[in-house]
């Protein structure tokens, strides 16, 4: 034990030397090691079991380790560990048009599969496809959305933040308010709004002044919209049933493209394959990565409705990465494809995500001077933190409870056990919760057991 | 094998249907298949192996199925298989370290390594500590130079045809003519140009009316100056020993940076761990990716001097990716990193490439009216195919022989094989040889005598 | 009389083969020919005058042919007629001090004017001030705005018609509603809005996810917010008067600075020297020319805060423009200051305008299935056509009335006459009127008759 | 004459406090003030005559206070002053045919004008023409070309020192070395060079890794190429004869659009109407203002291709201006046109200037260790001042002859005389001539006498 603790203080001297800090581990003071994963777990240096309620934002959906997403991992290590992109192989194919099928029934419309690596980069390859497309580079995308850190992705990418020391964006999108009913950007009420904002959004197309459209020649000054169908770094926002129908309608009559990121909300985060099922719209282009070979490898893609992707217009070279349709990471996503073919994964995390968040309701009829809201589709779930008064964000309470979860000396039934939340939201409030899709009943009541001991212990004035 | 054939038209009839297009399969027609890879081969459905020289344009460079980085993979696999990357784990630590150790020695200068996955990323994260650190947004690259598929990385590639329809790119680099002596851009002769390009290049900071420069200020417009020390999909073009160091001297003068980008020629391709090493001169950013999972795992990164990343100025939150510093590229990687410690890559790829040279050398005295210029550093080897009169590139020969070279019916030693080559340069008339650095000598032989048979059967008439 | 139409035609016949069409000369067809102007009247061929409500866009507010003027610019003319810019003469040095002198006063700082022509290039300069003075490139603007049609002032200006087929604008701004009480942006209703527009406008700087502020950091996106305080083409809309004072706290907090851009609305033409005056706001940067020299030279020119514009900060060779500060102009805009001065303008358009207003007022209400809404401040009114319902734009309407005040048939106590109007608005129905400020009780009705006149020719079955 | 001195420190001071020191006004210390103008003479408030060789940066080419030209704006001011410029009025559309006319024999192709006002907005006109024609945004420029001062002009102007401060152009041109063959960009002989600054730049379209084109499409990153014929601001360099016939051969088979600015060189500065006539080329787009109205007004206009700005690709509403086609502006210049019909201009500026450069080049054989170049072409005319090598540019002994002339004391046959120069150049060494065309033999002999005194008088050591 006093050997893996030297240890440890080992590397966070190097890592103190060596490491850039410019990504996201030392938002936490001292940063925190991991050692081992399985299932729904983290295990820290002394064995400790961590139950994790963020499964790599959502990338390791199918569980840590999962047998047979990590045997089909060996399986081509041993065959075919690498190939240049510009030759085939079998999985990548069988991928494609796995994905492609899907698509072809869910959307009533064929299209094509594109790959890469890394969910921004299928962001620049779906934005190449818009402008070409279009002709056009400006987009809509949402406040509170998130497209990924590279400067094309953070110029899609609300905050502001990501953009301030990096230059002139010159592509910067224009962003529009997200129907985040909690938080209602107009301030009205969910119950007798009329959907206020998408006549807001409308409105801007009404006259050539509101500087979107111009009705003369019929034509848009923007290209396409981004949208996040649930918002991930943003909260886990659910928006109301009938605000993406609309939107599509008010795009598709200013013929504006529809790009649906499922980064982080695909492959049955939200109860379906695509997030933007539950709405019932036909997006142009979905781009999806992290859970697609449960984050065994960054593989990621796009796929698009022919008429944007056919080799017409779409044709050899026009973009290209060594890394794109690797045969380590198609072969891992081809058996996530079967296993999803397999398992009823629609039923399941619905079933299991109602089940959830039935019981986190209940948490906040117990704490409702600490939990503003709490919403939940399929297994994405959210737990606002609030003040007393069930709406003041509180992100110092989310904070302190996000750190105590790392602390690993919880009370798991007599176990020592840690909890790993992840932390989102415009206010950075509300903790996003990305159980594993192999979570049980039990464990989820020890999740809501352990965010009640999280909070008796960083709140105990407010309980 | 009327089997396996059928099998490979149903692939090609889903891939037809399914696959984008968009990436490089499809410059040849059909596509090729294939179906394992070990060593220095690559096999198809029917078994016949195909000796590459290319290996994944240098991402594999330790061979296919290397035994030992494989091994590292399913170690990690079995242990940490996934975590996300807001925490820290050992060989993450470790691996920056061990890059940090070595620039130290080599670049005098103390840096932290930033993580990524793709080197269009890396890319993209040293642009971002470019801006961050000089407030400028423009910079220069080189004529023929390849960054990266990104738009951002797009923009400072020099090719028009990655921007042609992706509208308009308000970063675009100035580009700067390579020293690519074989085809000198000034129409000198290497003998006695006087280093006319570094002049031509330094002439721009004469007056403010040169465009680039206020003497009154002593600022420029451009922010860096990227550059691939030895070109690679440029075509291996190998600039003059005094080059650099003479290019690194106007540019301090000047306070512009220099990005080192070796993600096709780090790790050893170029005979040292970075190609910039044989020139002597110290980088300010050097950007890594490929070779260093050996094609296992798309990890990149970035190493910078310690002023323009350290904490203070790149701070947490800087960038971010969901696997930026995934646990098992890391594992690879610094398995890889051990591997280089232990073994003398610098001699090993140092000696096999001046035998390779040697051979197509004399390959060239053989077929003057088929080879204009063969050069070679380390294992980065070059052959340019030239019409009769050794210099006008002769684009159609050089996809025939790539074509047959495919074809798996050349004769080695009695034993049908394969040639996998790789085109590049400006005019694609350039094999641009990049074989694993395990290669026999027997086996250079082999490749030249496989060369020999695709040239006397694509150009007879010139044999 | 035959002699003249002949000549016109010819004129026409010219006109078609030799002239860009791309101004605004052939919104109407066959365009309009005037020979002479003077007072309030323009006359055309064959004399007849047609009273002038639109003064060139505010251009003339002195009056054509104003004697006092035209005699200032021939006494330069035959003094000093050309001067390089580089070399002072006495007017321009006295017509910046002037206006120094006056905006010191009224706004309690004391700052410097700067001379460029015509209005856009005045924005310009006003652009190199911010993007100076903040390192910032990005601004806000109103939809409805006007700022110019240089490609930067084009960026800034809200109608997407103006760039629509002149490629990516990079600098496009953030174009916030303008409160357009008539037809709230919002929906609301003036008398128990709250000022919703301004807290709309205020949430944005909510949280950094709404993409325009970083609270970290304490920086905007955005370094100024260029605004007419009633907006010119945009019709002659007026703000509530509470709505500047709110903008401009916000925007203080939040160091974004305000340009007031004053070039239609300037030198009296709603009711104070500046428009802005009439909300008792401060602007940062003032942008001025049209009325500066009625009309006789495209002299324009900004006054700016000492801090953001003094020798320290904004240096010699700044900006530069060959005709920027020439003696005719000068001459002529230093007389204007002087008129000014003299008489007190404020006093003339306030009490002519309120006069103006009542009778419009009057019309609106025995045409209420005509027209909308009426409004005015100072000599700036407005008259907005609507249908029967006294709300649907009518714009058929409108451009009938423009093209019939154009006849040159209308009646005046006997004597055939025209109208010159001007058409604006986010919907082209809105009459937009500039009278001179000569113009007398006796015209105004005249002016009033005329415009009845209009509607009952034009509209017999709303009347 | 105290009392003069008392008003003229007045104003000073006032100046001081009032007045933008932006401009160039502040170049020379204390700036100088002018009360009077006419013929070839500046006055100072003593009444001392300042032979001016630069008239306004040859805006004043007919003389100051020319007598024909100013009537011409009287004329117009007591019919027409001011007119809103959407309607017609005769003396525009005369102006329009008369340079229609005269280029559609010039350049063989019928065309159109289009008027604004500053050169500047001439500029941003020309370059909506070429980004509506060509759909793209880039172009090519001079190094050491001029061509306005707002954003966009800036952005094609080469000095940096004109953006530095202005944040990020996404528009910049591409620079081209000029062929300055007194400072060969290449280091070249002119009589053995080969055109090689041409060779150079059509190498740039030899390969897609060029960066400009891409061979495959056909197509050219770059729109167009604004070239000025003799470059103004740049040190009235000119051109080898053959030069611009072979740039527009190349641009030609690129698709790539010359637009010739004659805003400093029109209107017979260089011998011709238009400069680029010297060299036998016919642009597709011509950019005019300065001489066009003797300085009495800042109308400019651009002349284009009839395929280019016809109304069907350059509908009513494509750009616009308050000042554009003013009433004054083209009265004045409509009567420049007639004094160019009447005058043979061509005879007269060729002969002068011819004359003038003998003279110039004895001066320059009298101090070959002063002046290092002198050239002309029409009355354009260069002195380039150099150390005593002839070569390296002497800014500190141009700027003390600059200075010494408006000293006022120069010694004209025994009268008190100055003179005013304007310097320009890539190293502001350069003495730029354009004396107004009524200039006499006896002015001109009398012009190198003085400025032979101010040599004698500035660098006694070298004479």
């Amino acid at each position: 034990m006093t050997d893996s603790r030297g240890r440890e203080a080992e590397l966070l001297r190097l890592e103190r030397q060596y490491s850039s800090w410019g990504d996201t581990v030392h938002y936490l003071d001292p940063p925190k090691f991991f050692e081992r994963a399985e299932g729904n777990y983290l295990y820290d240096r002394e064995g400790t079991p961590y139950l994790d309620l963020q499964m790599w934002y959502s990338a390791a959906s199918f569980g840590y380790a999962n047998r047979r997403l990590n045997d089909a991992l060996v399986g081509q290590l041993n065959r075919l560990p690498q190939l240049a992109s510009q030759y085939l192989h079998r999985e990548r194919v069988e991928l494609a048009a796995a994905i492609g099928r899907l698509n072809a029934s869910k959307f009533g419309a064929e299209g094509r599969v594109h790959f890469n690596v890394g969910g921004s980069q299928a962001i620049e390859d779906s934005l190449k496809i818009v402008r070409n497309a279009t002709g056009k580079t400006l987009v809509f995308a949402f406040m509170g959305g998130y497209h990924g850190r590279t400067l094309a992705a953070s110029a899609i990418t609300s905050s502001y933040r990501y953009r301030r020391r990096y230059g002139h964006f010159a592509d910067r999108a224009h962003f529009v308010p997200f129907p985040y009913c909690f938080r209602c950007p107009y301030d009205k009420k969910k119950e007798d709004c009329g959907m206020y904002c998408l006549q807001q959004f409308e409105k801007n197309f009404d006259t050539e002044y509101n500087s979107f459209w111009d009705p003369k020649a019929g034509e848009s000054e923007f290209a396409a919209f981004y949208v996040e169908p649930v918002q991930g770094t943003g909260g886990y926002v659910i928006p109301p049933r009938d605000y993406f129908p609309g939107l599509k309608r008010i795009l598709d009559e200013r013929h504006i493209l529809m790009v649906d990121d499922e980064i982080q909300m695909g492959f049955f985060r939200a109860g379906k394959l695509w997030s933007i099922e539950n709405f019932g719209v036909s997006p142009d282009i979905v781009v999806f990565g992290k859970a697609l070979t449960n984050g065994l490898n960054p593989l990621s893609g796009i796929w698009a409705r022919e008429d944007l992707i056919s080799p017409d217009v779409f044709p050899p070279g026009s973009t290209h990465s060594t890394f794109s349709s690797n045969t380590l990471g198609t072969a891992v996503a081809l058996e996530v494809m079967h296993l999803v073919a397999e398992r009823d994964y629609e039923a399941i995390t619905t079933q299991k995500g109602a089940y959830f968040l039935t019981q986190l309701q209940a948490l906040q009829r117990r704490f409702p001077r600490v939990i503003g809201d709490v919403d939940g589709l399929g297994l994405a779930l959210r737990v606002e933190i609030c003040g007393p008064d069930g709406h003041t964000p509180d992100r110092a309470l989310t904070d302190r409870m996000f750190a105590a979860g790392l602390g690993g000396d919880l009370d798991a039934h007599g176990r020592s056990m840690g909890l790993v939340l992840d932390v989102g939201g415009y206010h950075k409030n509300t903790f996003t919760l990305a159980p594993a899709f192999d979570i049980t009943h039990e464990e989820i009541d020890l999740a809501v057991e352990l965010l009640e001991q999280l909070i008796r212990r960083c709140a105990p004035d407010r309980v």
